[in-house]
């Protein structure tokens, strides 16, 4: 039974609602699922002339308000836009249905037939910030798994967002579901992400997703069970007996294809036989694509206008056209260097030494260990997942990116023909 | 990196020995691991005349300071329950290693082979009441899932634990593995519990096993991710075609094989149509054993000696020779009870009709749902787990027993040939 006594009943009269709502999405069928998914999909296409100019309000406010241009970028939606994420919807809507599967059983001894099964969770939180494609994806996620969510989304996308939540809500209704299971907050500001922080009992998983800033707060502040999804000191490793061109290639893509999400590349690590031979190339294409090198001294040897390197650099998210570089004596020194900075995201080593790629996959305890590949390929919608709901940088429950069945719980069943304890 | 400022020096330094511990066992082999178990094992009986003076001593100063008898009882070891205790460690022994299971993979369109791996947490912090056996119980789950423990049990228990810890790094260190992979923080006093929750980044995991005001403490205040264990207001539902013998023996068991624990039942409910023809019967089994019935007015129109019940009844988990009876109209009414009042624990329907009792399994939102079986079997050495790290009743990570499974995290190893991303 819900325990928190600092909820305001306006917002306890919407977490009854996504509760009671849950219970029906809870023993839903795949198949009508599938339907509301499809509905959702269309109605963002259909909507266009709704959605754009909601948009463009909140676009023309954050201009306004001096908003960072990469937020703003974040902000936006397009044609272009709406149909990847009208297709993300149809690709969770093909994906298997996670609910019912049978995750383990056995028949003990005394006949008593157990299995684990997958369940929804009931009601999902999330706070994120003014991104409005997180407000479809994880609305979407959450329908496929059967859940209920409350939404509390960046206040600079309020407009756009409060025409996606009434579109969501229509598609459920739709298909014959209850509207309830898409609920936001948002009209209650920033109390309404406080709250939902202390609305243990009504909501059963709370994800954050945004800033380092938001993400600690949202672990320091909120008693409902959360996943903290994150920050990413994301290393790439290249080894003595790397390959030139895979190593340039990786670099390159890790740093510059999309340098202000939390999977690209913030500091590379080179062993020291191998530095005069792939520095060079490596920070060739690198300058070519407007790259900083913050390097150590041994790096400043060889990239003679390479920043000199500080200790902050090695603990830095740049998420910017910055990468730190730093030479080490050999894989263990590499991998000191990791324990010690990352943020246990994702890193790669670039080697064809058979066994140093398998001390490398099985010491470094990170949410993604790579070998021969880009950091860039940790994301739900590469993995396969349809889109993510965040990618878990934490142990419990979750980690890497989270797709439909991070969103799912289990219960076990047990069949009995009477049977009583001896 | 750890960010917590909080933490004393040397506290820090166990932890710091736990997490260099966790890195060495996370790559032990089954066979190293298996081994140091049983050592442990054959150290619990081989030391009985160290242990058990220990234990008299707790068990002493606990007559003197008047602890309740069912205390008393938890913390009392004997030649018996030492064997016992070896036992639950052999078993766990002969359970197949979690760690390097594959739980998902797939080879992309790219080329990108993925696969999500089981790998320990690393460090996994546990804060219980006294009883002994936990000590050794958690520190067996741990070893064997590859995860370094930090210990905080009941001072009333802290002789006999820091012979049993003293006993069980001793062990680790005769099969060259590192005694500091089981730690306590018993003498830092309740100052150690509020450091263990203040931990993040030292501590993975931290689940507190013991009464509600312990578990609700720390889940208020900790900041590494906690797993609830809990509180049990468990149900039993008789429905209308429920067999009399099967009722009568279930519920008997459910409330009085071992009423002090959480998976004991607490809340009777019986069909309306059934309460005439089962509830005589039930009531003169439980009679026979000291149950105190507390009855709404349906039940007590049939059962004449009932305590009148009150609201309060139905959210009590008495832990005695108490039970609340109540009489509900249909299963929905049964279940819209459970609903409002279960602590999602366990609950258990029984009957002959399949259509009610998938309806039960299916609607009912508990850790554990059950048909036609003594509640009292939810329990990881009931489930084959071997022993238990406590029952999960949150939904997040873990959920009912919690055995090797659930004291493991995953991480995805991404092998690659050079693929970027376009």
């Amino acid at each position: 039974m819900p325990e928190s006594a600092v909820l305001t009943g306006s917002l306890v009269e919407k977490l009854d609602a996504a509760r009671a709502a849950s219970r029906v999405l809870a023993n839903t069928t795949a198949d009508r699922k599938n339907a509301a998914l499809h509905e959702i999909a269309d109605a963002l296409l259909r909507n266009a002339a709704r959605i754009l100019p909601a948009n463009e309000l909140d676009l023309a406010n954050a201009r306004e308000n001096n908003v960072p241009a990469s937020l703003q970028d974040r902000l936006r939606l397009d044609p272009q836009r709406l149909e990847s994420l009208s297709d993300a919807v149809l690709q969770i809507a093909s994906l298997r249905d996670p609910i019912g599967e049978t995750l383990r059983g056995s028949t003990l001894p005394n006949g008593l037939n157990i299995t684990q099964v997958r369940v929804p969770f009931g009601v999902v939180g999330a706070i994120y910030e003014a991104r409005p494609n997180v407000t479809v994806d994880i609305a979407a996620l959450a329908l496929k798994s059967g859940n209920a969510v409350v939404l509390r989304g960046g206040s600079a996308a309020e407009n756009t967002n409060r025409v996606l939540v009434q579109l969501l809500q229509a598609a459920l209704e739709t298909v014959g579901l209850p509207g309830g299971a898409v609920q936001t907050v948002d009209e209650f500001g920033r109390d309404g992400a406080r709250q939902l922080m202390q609305a243990r009992g009504y909501v059963d998983v709370l994800i954050p997703r945004g800033s380092a800033d938001l993400i600690n707060t949202v672990v320091r502040e909120s008693t409902v069970p959360v996943i903290e999804t994150g920050a990413g000191v994301v290393h790439v490793y290249l080894d003595e007996s790397a390959d030139e061109t895979l190593s340039v290639d990786i670099v390159h893509n890790a740093k510059v294809q999309r340098p202000s999400v939390c999977n690209a590349l913030e500091t590379l690590l080179v062993h020291r036989a191998a530095a005069d031979r792939l520095l060079p190339p490596v920070a060739a294409r690198l300058r070519e694509a407007g790259v900083r090198i913050h390097g150590d001294e041994a790096t400043q040897a060889i990239i003679t206008d390479a920043i000199p390197a500080t200790e902050t650099d090695w603990s830095t998210e740049y998420m910017s056209l910055d990468l730190a570089v730093k030479v080490v004596d050999d894989l263990d020194d590499a991998m000191d260097h990791i324990r010690r900075y990352s943020t246990h995201h994702t890193e790669s080593i670039i080697t064809n030494d058979l066994a140093r790629a398998e001390r490398f996959l099985a010491e470094v305890d990170s949410a993604v260990v790579m070998v021969n590949a880009s950091t860039r390929f940790t994301d739900g919608g590469e993995f396969g997942f349809g889109a993510e709901v965040g990618i878990s940088t934490q142990k419990l429950h979750a980690r890497g990116p989270m797709g439909l069945a991070e969103l799912t719980s289990t219960k076990w069943v047990v069949r009995g023909t009477g049977q009583v304890r001896g």
